[in-house]
């Protein structure tokens, strides 16, 4: 355990964690960005992450759901807004979150149907999407809160991510990746209010250190589902029974 | 959804899924049984796989919780009886699975307390520990009873792994695998009566179709885990951040 930090040590210390612990290190995510990724390697990432995006509001609701202060459950409702949008879009127009992935699995050739089903990610992938559900769940709201904090880094890796798949993947389009346009100024506003909350409420050493731990842990579901897809699609591939395989579905785009 | 089965083509049908998805098949099992692993892998195992032990009496005390069925309770409960033993063991005895579990990471040369701690191990480990906790509780009694099935194929993968380290580690020795001689008679009992209560109690295709499903998400659970070591540990080595690392303790056994 450290001595008690000031807010702006521990803000440090928590920047310090995303600069050597955040997924954009991970070597799934260089080959993805750099255009070394097969079609169906594309393929597997955006069906898996899927189950990731479906349980953000479900993460989020529970986080209101235990919490007795009107301002942070306000506050948190947004996110919800943002994932599951207003149901006010017109025809065709992809609202909230979770609908313009779908706009990117669409784009990538996948089945909608499949992709919402969630029967064909990995196991690995489905455990880290509940295990983070239930850490927000079970462990202090100060926690809670401290676990959503990987948003603190997704602004830039969101940047290398665009560009990288534009430049490199003849089948991405910018339509395609108009999940990712929106996301950085949602982040940024989501990750500043998180923070300055674990800055105020993280008032002992104790506290403080469970912050930390609560990021280091979000840093591990992140990474773990990227070890999961480079084992099942990486070079020696070892895809597990009843996963994704590539060309299992039939519309696929062709890979020029 | 397949027509309403008879309670022995119902068993023939669990007994095929062990056979085909069961992890005895996973390349990891069989580089551990024939002498293939490092003196490091064999460690990340049992170091992984205490996680895995240390889950099962709350998998177990959680179906007993939600059981309002007095003889399944009664049976359930020699289970936590075998896992957690009854305190009466002679001193330096290890008493219950759990225990014996520990002698066998202590005559791996690893240090019991990072074991207990359960801090080393994989992330993908726990979240899919997890996995199975949770689906036990959050599932039909039916599905909880059935997710244990995997038992039915124990005795064989046991049977392999004891001659199999005896035979190819020589840091490897009978009283270190206690845990195994217990096992098979315990697994053949508890497995004799989930399979009849699967076979008595599932008795709509929906409910046969569920158990068959519970089945298959326990393999998925068993190879997930294997998955994880293989990736971390295997030829390429992508250890996560903060997980154990092979050279790590200090009394480690000489591999000769």
């Amino acid at each position: 355990m450290t001595a008690l930090l000031s807010p702006d040590e521990l803000e440090a210390r928590l920047r310090d964690i995303g600069a050597t612990r955040y997924h954009n290190l991970h070597p799934f995510h260089r080959r993805l960005h750099s255009g070394q990724c097969t079609l169906g390697e594309v393929q597997a990432w955006a069906l898996n992450r899927y189950v990731y995006q479906a349980c953000i509001p479900i993460k989020d609701a529970s986080l209101i759901a235990r919490c007795d202060d009107p301002a942070l459950r306000r506050e948190w409702r947004r996110r919800l807004a943002d994932h599951d949008g207003t149901g006010q879009a017109g025809p065709g127009e992809a609202d909230g979150g979770v609908a313009r992935w779908l706009k990117l699995t669409d784009g990538l050739g996948l089945d909608r149907e499949a992709v919402i089903s969630q029967r064909y990610a990995l196991p690995a992938t489905r455990y880290a999407a509940q295990a983070y559900v239930q850490f927000v769940r079970e462990r202090t709201l100060l926690e809670a809160v401290a676990s959503s904090l990987t948003e603190l880094f997704s602004p830039q890796i969101i940047g290398e991510r665009v560009a990288g798949m534009l430049a490199n993947y003849s089948y991405v389009t910018k339509e395609t990746l108009a999940y990712f346009d929106k996301r950085p100024p949602q982040a940024k506003q989501d990750s500043d209010y998180a923070l300055d909350y674990c800055k105020r409420h993280a008032r002992t050493a104790e506290q403080q250190h469970a912050v930390m731990e609560a990021l280091h842990f979000k840093c591990d579901v992140l990474w773990t589902m990227l070890d999961a897809l480079e084992h099942a699609y990486g070079e020696e591939g070892h895809i597990p029974p009843r996963a994704f395989r590539p060309g299992q579905f039939p519309a696929l785009p062709r890979n020029d």
